[in-house]
Order: structure tokens, then sequence, then C-alpha cells
């Protein structure tokens, strides 16, 4: 539309990365500036600062679980809102400069967790290869590209296309069927509405150490009847021992019953930071809706209640 | 007030029971006009029909535990609500028409839980009386007065004065400090307004015969530090093993603590009965009352987030 | 068998109570001397005392719930073991002496229970009879034969069959299938063997007034899946608000999962009398009997672990 | 001792990281062959191969959260067994080839965890310098030793004196009092005998997927008084929201509250891995030793009740 700015989104590049293709699947970002930047909270900090509109990060790999770095950066700082998630599957490949044969690797490049998800093939195929780690696969493909260095990378597909390798190894995870989950996350504001497939974050502070905090805290969603998808601990960096939860539950903030969690979860806590609200990207699955009619029929009851009835 | 209908209550009588003496405890019922009816059934159903505007009953006494025709009573039928409770310590007295000395005595009437509270001064004092039930204390006080067929009757106080009997033996209750609670029951309409020393009586009938529901009625209440009084399961007659559960809660159903317990009861039972929230007579006692202020913080901040914020 | 001593069982009586009923399905009462005596607690006493080997009494009824008296009387007092338990349905009939129409009847006599359990019939059918309390069914039974001051009781069939009276009118309880439990009570010892349908009976006494201490109990029983199939609160008699809880569980103090549920009480309790274990009268319900390879291979398990296995 | 094998162990190299340093608290260290193993997976390997008789790894950090690949380690291939804990302050040194100023530094190599606990210095300090990740803080000083093509490396002190570097800075990390937790792990055997300041460690593995089973997992637990210490989800590597959990608890498994949790959590998960009890380093909070008197009373009781009496 004639006057409307166009949209800047940030992502964890630099171009090439598994990010970039999660970008890539949402239709508002082929009409969108996409803007590569070297770290997650490099992309966090540009939608905070206001350079960018909003920002794609990884959060959980099925292989690898939390990315620490999203998480802690969401936790701390100011306050930032996911608006839609994205899945994606993993395919990895070993690329290297043309004319590079399989049996000539010596050095390999890639982000850590690569590296690590493809394990048993590098040990199966290259043994003897110096496995050397990046700031991410692209950052790897580009290394190679651009020095010889390093032999090959392991990178995704659109990263080798990117820089110009070649591909000697297709799909060599060590786990099929490997999915990356990516957030696209922006400034505090409305969230997305209710769709009946959603996904609520937030991080939970601890109000003081004492042991059956995280027993609290999780009967607060399970007596609402709201099921948690991922749950993690991340120190609070002052000592040992001392957490707050990351937190993804089915239901979106407007649904009764995870309003009522919320609130729940607020008065055990010592704080409690609202990530936002969003659609499912593994909607589809049936029977996974949580019903908000006894909520509401309870409401309504408690309303007539209150007002002098008796049932 | 000129103009103004006396008030009509009903008790469970006849005349001189404790249930009497409750009654008068109540400044109103000095204006009022007061009815004894023979069972607390019939008192009660007399507020049902419009034949009294409220009706005092036992409820639950120290030593003998519920009062089970009164629960069953308020349980079912069209609804009634709890508009005050009174404590009254009880005290028996062994008293006999003019005349009769102590070892005198044959027969002894009275009724069963007035029998039961007297059973160790009944053994060591009058070892060789029969005892015979009587509907109340007050009525096995009328009989002996107009009847030779019973020698003595254990009642209150009053009734051996308002029978004209004398009193043979007094305090005669195995446990000092016995205490009964009786409860001021009308029709249903807008509860008495909150205190900060409240009570709320409810009835839960169990969705389905499943084992835990119990756990699950309790939990409703303990997630939102609701304290529970008196909890007393009572079958629902259609068979072994089927129950309702009659609860007294702290709080009033006001209190934003209160109000989401129930609604979470309404959610996980079959049906919930209110019998309304009142002063509770017991009030003195400090530290009990529950404080709202952590769940309208709670509330302000979900407004908050479902606005846009996150914290 | 020459030179065994007759056994001796009292009964809740006199002659001709539904107790007696109860009594006589037992096989071994027919080789045995059977007992009345007038009060439940001077049956369990005798008990005690060693003047019966057991006693009848009832515990549980489908439509009036506990009787207190049985429960109060097991959680006080020498210690008495539950040795069997006897399911009787309840079938009330209107008796008097011969010659009696059903229009004379003025007076109708029985025990509460029973009266509040015919309650309907009597209004529909004898509006105006006077109704008055008896110490059992077959109390007021043998007060009509014996006496013209009652012109017809209340009771069990047998009571009128043994008393010589008329039935003028059978099946007269409000509630079809109405049910009654009773158990046979010993002095303590070796509780019967495991049948795999048993049920455990205990005294719970909370530790100190905390609100939370019923769902503590309850949730000892529920962390090792032990269902519930009666609790029940009962007052100390200290004061309002000081309870200790009647219980029973399914499964035998055998069982692992029992027995693990009982020590948990035992450590969550100021004291726990246990009042035995014995072979469930409903039995035959399948899938009811909770498994104890669950137990067992986890205790394998550990024993493994405690010698230095992972798993 | 004269014909005793010396003992060999491995851990997470190269020589100078602070899992060196953690290792070297351990006076058996001292009379030992100790190796520094590339990965900590390699370091784990060894032990399970039998060419090392335990490893020493980090397992979780004060800032940084758990270390996965420990984790992950741990919980798959042959079993391992958990028999020390070493608890580390961690302080950073920025360290060069001899001559190099700080203002001449463009490249700092450093293990990614300790980047992103000096994120705050170098923001400050070095905002232009390219961070580049290596395997191991000790494995950057020794390619800044070794090679031109980094000025600088982030690591421990003992790395920096042990590749003849030069500090240019110390105790750069951000948080002060940055504590890692390092674990000796061994083949399966006998765990250390407790010390009444024991912590044990376990995986749990979830039956199915089903919202609660975290919840039934802390509660079986928090039933027995058991503190979790720490608590992490893992992925399984089959798809998202697939978890196990890696698990430490306070006590050891000989403590009867801690082998009751125990077998309630094997009963409860699909499978459970258990990965030792050992001495605590922190063993000198007070108050922190939960007393087995409760479960040893309870025992007897169970035993008594088992063979005959009631209390």
């Amino acid at each position: 539309m004639p006057g409307t700015p166009t949209a800047r989104y940030a992502y964890f590049g630099p171009e090439g990365t598994f990010t970039e293709q999660a970008l890539r699947t949402l239709p508002a970002a082929g009409r969108a500036v996409l803007e590569p930047l070297p770290t997650i909270t490099a992309a966090l900090d540009a939608v905070r600062a206001g350079d960018a509109d909003a920002a794609m990060v990884p959060i959980e790999n099925s292989v690898e679980g939390a990315v620490s770095t999203t998480l802690d950066a969401l936790a701390t700082g100011d306050p930032l809102m996911v608006l839609r998630e994205v899945l994606l599957p993993v395919r990895f490949v070993l690329c290297a400069r043309s004319g590079t044969a399989l049996a000539d690797v010596r050095t390999v490049a890639s982000h850590p967790h690569a590296l690590a998800q493809c394990r048993g093939w590098m040990s199966a195929t290259l043994p003897q290869a110096d496995v050397v780690p990046a700031a991410s696969t692209a950052a790897a493909a580009q290394a190679v590209a651009q020095d010889a260095a390093f032999d090959a990378a392991i990178s995704s597909p659109l990263a080798a296309d990117r820089y110009a390798l070649e591909v000697l190894a297709d799909g060599i995870g060590d786990v099929r069927d490997a999915v990356t989950r990516f957030v696209l996350v922006g400034r505090p504001g409305g969230a997305p509405l209710p769709t009946g497939h959603d996904r609520t974050t937030v991080v939970a502070y601890i109000a003081d150490d004492h042991p059956g905090a995280l027993l609290e805290v999780l009967t607060e969603f399970a007596v609402r009847g709201v099921n948690l998808t991922r749950i993690e601990s991340r120190p609070t960096g002052e000592r040992l021992g001392r957490y707050c939860f990351s937190i993804d539950a089915e239901g979106h903030v407007d649904d009764a019953r995870v309003g009522e969690a919320l609130m729940g979860l607020r008065r055990v806590c010592a704080d409690v930071r609202f990530l936002g609200s969003y659609p499912r990207a593994d909607a589809a699955r049936p029977g996974t809706a949580p019903d908000d009619a006894g909520f509401r029929d309870a409401q309504a009851w408690l309303a007539r209640v209150r007002e002098g009835r008796t049932t």
C-alpha cells in the first residue's frame, strides 16, 4: 500500500541460517526488509532499539533442547513479546568449495549445535576431521567460501546455495525428523487475537529459595487444566540453586482458564514476565484446544450466587 | 417501627431447647415472635413455606459432631441460606418433678446426643437407670413434667426452668467446654455483607464415583489459600460409597479468593449448592482473616497484561 | 469339634435387629452362642472385657450415613479390630399387635434412623401419627408387643416375626435398595489374610490444627494409588474444629502400596489407629483390585540400585 | 603403596581448563595420572572404555546454567555414576602473547559460555573486537599461544600460566561470585557411603506424553519431604515436547525417604536412571540434612501393625 512504511525484520544471521529460512516462511516477510544480525542478542536488541519491527530467533530444538541465549535475552532487559512461532524441519548438508572431494576434507566448521547433531555421521564418515566451532551454520559456510582455513561446513542447504558451495553430502543429521522452533519477537503491545489453538509464554521468578516452588507453579496450571508444553529452569545468575522458569502453556491469555492460572502464578511468584500469546504452529492436532465453557459457566454461577441465588 | 411487620423466627423446640437459648442470644429475637416446632425439618420447612422468616437449628456439636438432619435438610429441598451462626456452651442438668430424690431415679429421658454426652456421669451416678430417647432435651423435660412414665430428664437449665422441674444435678456433661454451633437459616437472597471475619457454607456433589474427587475438592480451596473449618461427607442416599460433602470455609463469597475457589469447585463437581456467607461467631481470633490484596494485585496485573503490557 | 470352646458373638440387640440378621449371614454364627446387648457400646465392651469373642455392629447406612456411635467406640478405648464386613439390604415393615388395623395406628415407635428412612411413607399414609424414638428397631417392636402405649413399630421383618407382631405394611422405606454395612469386631491380633479384594480401616488423628491436614492425608493415599471408599470426620470432643478422620481404603495392610500409604499417614499424623484389613463384601466388582506388581518391581529396582546398579 | 596401580583420571581439557582446576582440588588427584581429553564426551567415554578410572566434567554453572553435553552424555550410553562433586569459583582473565597491548586486541577466542559471561566487560572495553568460539577456554589460550590468528583469549588464570600468556585483564566476568559445579564420574558400583549431607542425581524418562507428568514426578519427592536442588528438562531427541528430566535431590539413596521417593519415581516413569549419591560440596549449610527418624518410626509401626497390633 502506498505510504505504508515497509516492515523491517531482523534475524539471527548471517544470510543462509535456518533462522532466515524460518523467517521466509512468513508471508509478511516477502514484503519486508530482512536484516541479518550476527547474534541472537543483536537481533533482539535491534527490536528494543526500534531499528527493527520484529526479530526471528531460534528458541528450541528437538535434539539439542532450549536455546539458552534466546531464553535469557527474553527474560531480562527491556520487555519483548512473542508474536508468532515457526516450526522448521532441520536438514544438514556438508558443503565445500567447488572441486573439493569428500576424501580431501580435513577440517569441518559449524555451529556447536549442528556439530552435535551430526556427530554420528561425522565419526562414521570423517573420523579424522578436525571440527571447528562457528557462530552459526551460515557463518561456517561463509567462512569456507571466503577462506581456505576450513575445508567444509555443516550448514543448511540455503547457506550452501547462498555462499555458492558444493553439497558433498545431504541429510547428515543423526536424528531424522529433527525440528527447530523459532519465534518472531516484537515490542510489547496487544497480543494476537485468540485462535483457539494458541500458546502462551511466560517467565516465572521464584519468590524465595523454597524447595516446593516449582511444584506450586505447576499446580497453579494443573488445577485450571492448562497443559504445559515446555518448561526450562534457567539460573538467575546469582548463585547455584537460584532459578527462574521459562514456560510455554497451551491457550491464550484471553482464555479464562489461562488468565486464572497466570493470576495464580503471579500470586505465588516473586515476579512473572508475560512473553506473549500467539497461534500454535502445530495447531492441527485435534483435541488439544482446551474448552473454556466450564470456566464461563462457573463465572456465571458465581455472579448469580453473589446476587443471592444458591445454584 | 410502626407499620413494620414483626419478624417470625421458628426454632427446633419445644420451648426450653438449647436451640431456643441460642436464638435468644440474637438481639433481633427480642423483637420477634419465636415459634417452637417439633423437628429440625419442620422448622426449616416453615421458612420454605413462608410461615417463618428464619429458623434457628443446631448444625454441629464439639462432642457429638455434625447434626445430620440439619445437613441433609439444607442439602436437599428448596434452597435455604445461612444468615448467622451462634456458638453456645452446652450445660446439662438432671431435672425431675419436685420431690424426686436422686436415689429414686429409675428412668432418664433425653435426646440421644445429650445421653451420649452424659454417659460417664450416668454410669458413675445412676448405673442402673434406664435411658429413654426423646426427640429433644426439652421434649424430655416436658415429658417428665407431664407424665410419671419417666423419673427424670437430661436437659438445659432453661428447660428445667420452663417446665418447672427441680435440678437434681448440674453440669453433668462428660466434656467440659462442650459447645454447640447453631445457624439461623432464611430464604435465599443477598448474603450478609463481608465483615473480614466470615464463613461460607456449601454442599458439593461429586461428579461421578471417582476416588480422587475429595482430593480435587480440597485442592481447589488449598490452591487459593482458603482454609476449611469443617468438612462432612454425607451419603446421597443412592448407595454406599456415593457422597456429597458439606463444607465450611473461611471467608466470604465476595472475597476474590473465595469466589475463585467456589468457581473451581463448580467446575470439578456435578453440582454445588451455596448455603451462605455470614459473620463468624469466633471472629476475635487474630490472624485468621485471609488477605485479599494478593488477589486484587493479580487481577490488576492480568488486566494490564491483556492490554499489551508484560509486567 | 469336641473340646473346642463354642464361640460367643455379641450383637447390637435386642433380638430381631438388622444387626442380628447381618450376624446370621456368617456361617460361623450357626455354631456360636449369639448374645444381644442393648447398645453398640455394650456389644463392643463385651469383646474388650473378654465376655464375647467378637461383636457385630452397624457402621454405615446408604441413606443415613455413618453410625457415629460405632465410629467413636472404635476410635477410643482399648483397641479392637475389624475382622469381617457384611452388607445387608434394609427392608422396613410396619408391624402391630394382632388385630390392629392400619387406620387405628396413632403412635409409631422406631429407631430415629428408621423413622427418618420411612418419613415419606409415613407422611403419605399416617400423617397424623405420633412418632416415638426407640433405642433400636427391634426394641420398638418389643415395646409394641409388651405394652399398649404404642400402636405400631417400624422394624425389620425378623423383629416382627420374633415378637409375634402382624405386618401391616411391607417395604415402607423411602429409598429402594437401601443398604446397611455391618462389621464383626474382635480383639487385636493377626488380620485376616489378603484375598485380593480387601478393605482397610484406620483412624487418623491430625497432628495440630492446620488447615491443610486432610489434604495431606488424602495425598498420602492418592500418591500410592490407594482408593478411599469412605472418609468421615469425627470431633475429638475437645473443641469445634478439632477432628480425627475415620477412613476405609481399598487393599490390605500386607499390600505394598497400602503399607507405604499407612507409613505416610503415620508420618503426617499425630496418631494412627489401625482398625483392621478384611475381605470386602462387594468383592465381585471387577477391576477394583489394585495391582501390587508396580510396587514389587520398584522395590526390586531400589535394591539393585542400592547395591551399585543404575537401572 | 607399592603394587597399587596408579589411578587414571580423565578430564575435559586441554590442560588449563577450569575442569583441571576442579580436579586438582581432590587430594586423590595428586597421586593420579591426569589425562586431558578434547571433549566432555571423550572424557566420559574413556571411563566407559576402561581407559580411565574416573572423569571430571562440568555439569552446571551459576550464570550459564546446565552443561547440556554432560547431562545428555550421562543420560544415554553405558551407565556411569557420579562419585564426587566440586564447586569452583570462576575467575576469567584476558590473556595474550607477550608484548600484546590491550589496545591491539582485534580478535578474542574463548568458549561460548565464557564469552557470554564476559559480554559486559567486552562491550565496555573491546567493543570492536571479533569474538571467536573455541572448544574450551584452555583451547582458546592454546590457540593464541600457537597461532597469530587470534590476538587474545578469555580463559582461567591456570590456562594463561600453562600456555605462557600474559594477563591483560583479570576478573573480567560480569557476575561476581560465579560458580561452576563439576562432577567426578566413574563406572557403576557401590555409591559412596551416606554422610548426612548428600546429593542424589537421577534421570527420569516420562512414561508418555501426558501433561501432568512433571507434576507427578515432583509430588513423589515432595510427599516424602525430599528437596530438589536442580531440575532440568532435556529433549529425548524424538520430537519437540518429548522430555526427560535430570534431577538433583537432597539426601542419599540409602536414606529411607530418598529410597521411597525413588521407588515412587520408578512407578510413575517409563524409566529411571540412577546416577549416584555423593557428598554435597556445600555440606556446611545448617538445617538442610533431612531427618530419617520419622521414616524409621513409621517402618517400625507398620511392622507392628502387620503382626497384629493396632498402634
